[in-house]
């Protein structure tokens, strides 16, 4: 049974602590953190503290806290001998001052209150020491069936491509529920469509699954879209993603 | 029993065939298209023929051809009785000619050979007559849980909306794609996180939704990110909406 203790007591560190509490194989022993409020969250889970000079022993630590906290939390667990993981997307693993470092990245969006199926969270696991990443790759098969192995480069890399597939997509959202709303159709049209569109690249390349005026290089339809548009920003979005799904295509030719 | 015929053999004609076929209170009685290679895949659910001379009777005629066919194929259909309906998102009502004229369109991006739930598709339905728009809105209701009046103009303008949640975030996908194969990171690690955006848009709505550096303001991670990107389009992409999410927050303060 591997013990675990979470610092923090945020969104992640919710969705972590119920996960693990279902998991078998690990048991979360603590939960520390500041905001005593929160911290009643998880006082079924484990025990509690909001003294970080009372964080216990365990095999694994993992810092659930804001990027920019990481650092300070770190500076409590220095004596330990348990792994010490963070799980940013954003925050390299070399960050964390002690040898036995690493990273536990649950690769996903987490919003409070809002069950996620953790089987299918790919967890990016990055240590150090090659047995500390033996030991967080049990963890995380204990809750997920993707397991990978992602260094600091990567998960880098990961967390940007992220913001394109999730900020910048919702941002999209909005724009299609403006245009909608413009015209008094309601945005429930568009939501299956939006469900499809990811559905689809579950099983299917992007480069396939494009569809649309821009791909068939049908000026007449991008003409008359064009023409609908007052926004600004709106327009400036359709020509850009125009030209470039455009240029996909021709090179292609 | 509404009997019905299908002019065109192309996914969309498909997709509406298959469903045709197992909705209860309407019968697909034809299918009629130039593409006798296409036509074969019918030939299961109603009588096929190639020529367009020899279009049967039937309630309602549903014209599933590419758009700027649609007013070719509508010519053989003017000394017809039964509503004469295209499918297309972005053709106005008035391009066909005769007076039973109407609009029954899904709104949803169909893939040959992937199978759709209709029961949520959104049917928008326009007649120029009331009581063509009333048989219409019972044959919709056949397939689907969602039946919505729509007139041309707000189609339109729903159609351009589909350009960005769905071209224009498959774009997004392949952005991401392409973001993670530059560093040996398999495209399968963002498919769980696409998912989840696009689940959590069909409760929340987009703004709520939102999360990011630039919805939290936070200049340091979205300066490290664009010290990432090489590529013109994609740095493009990051900044200009960046700047629009940045906004959207700023005017709620």
């Amino acid at each position: 049974m591997l013990s675990i203790i979470i610092l923090g007591t945020g969104t992640v560190a919710k969705h972590l602590a119920g996960a693990l509490d279902k998991a078998e194989g690990v048991q979360l022993t603590q939960v520390v953190g500041r905001n005593q409020n929160q911290l009643q969250w998880f006082s079924n889970l484990a025990s509690t503290s909001t003294n970080f000079l009372e964080i216990e022993e365990a095999d694994v630590y993992l810092i659930a806290v804001k990027d920019d906290a990481i650092v300070d939390v770190s500076k409590y667990l220095v004596e330990k001998k348990g792994i010490v993981a963070h799980v940013s997307g954003a925050t390299p693993m070399d960050y964390l001052p002690m040898e036995n470092r690493a990273v536990f990245y649950p690769m996903q969006s987490f919003t409070e209150g809002r069950p996620l199926n953790f089987k299918t969270i790919p967890f990016c696991i990055e240590a150090n020491w090659e047995a500390s990443a033996k030991t967080l790759k049990i963890v995380a098969s204990r809750l997920s069936d993707n397991v990978y192995d992602i260094d600091s480069q990567q998960r880098k890399k990961l967390h940007l491509a992220a913001m394109y597939v999730n900020n910048f997509s919702n941002y999209l959202y909005g724009v299609g529920e403006k245009l909608c709303l413009e015209d008094g159709i309601p945005f429930d049209l568009l939501k299956p469509l939006i469900l499809e569109t990811a559905q689809k690249i579950q099983v299917m390349s992007p480069k396939e699954a494009q569809t649309g005026p821009a791909r068939r290089g049908d000026e007449k339809t991008m003409q008359a879209h064009l023409n609908l548009l007052h926004d600004e920003k709106q327009i400036e979005i359709y020509t850009l993603f125009s030209e470039a799904i455009k240029k996909v295509y021709e090179e292609k030719l």
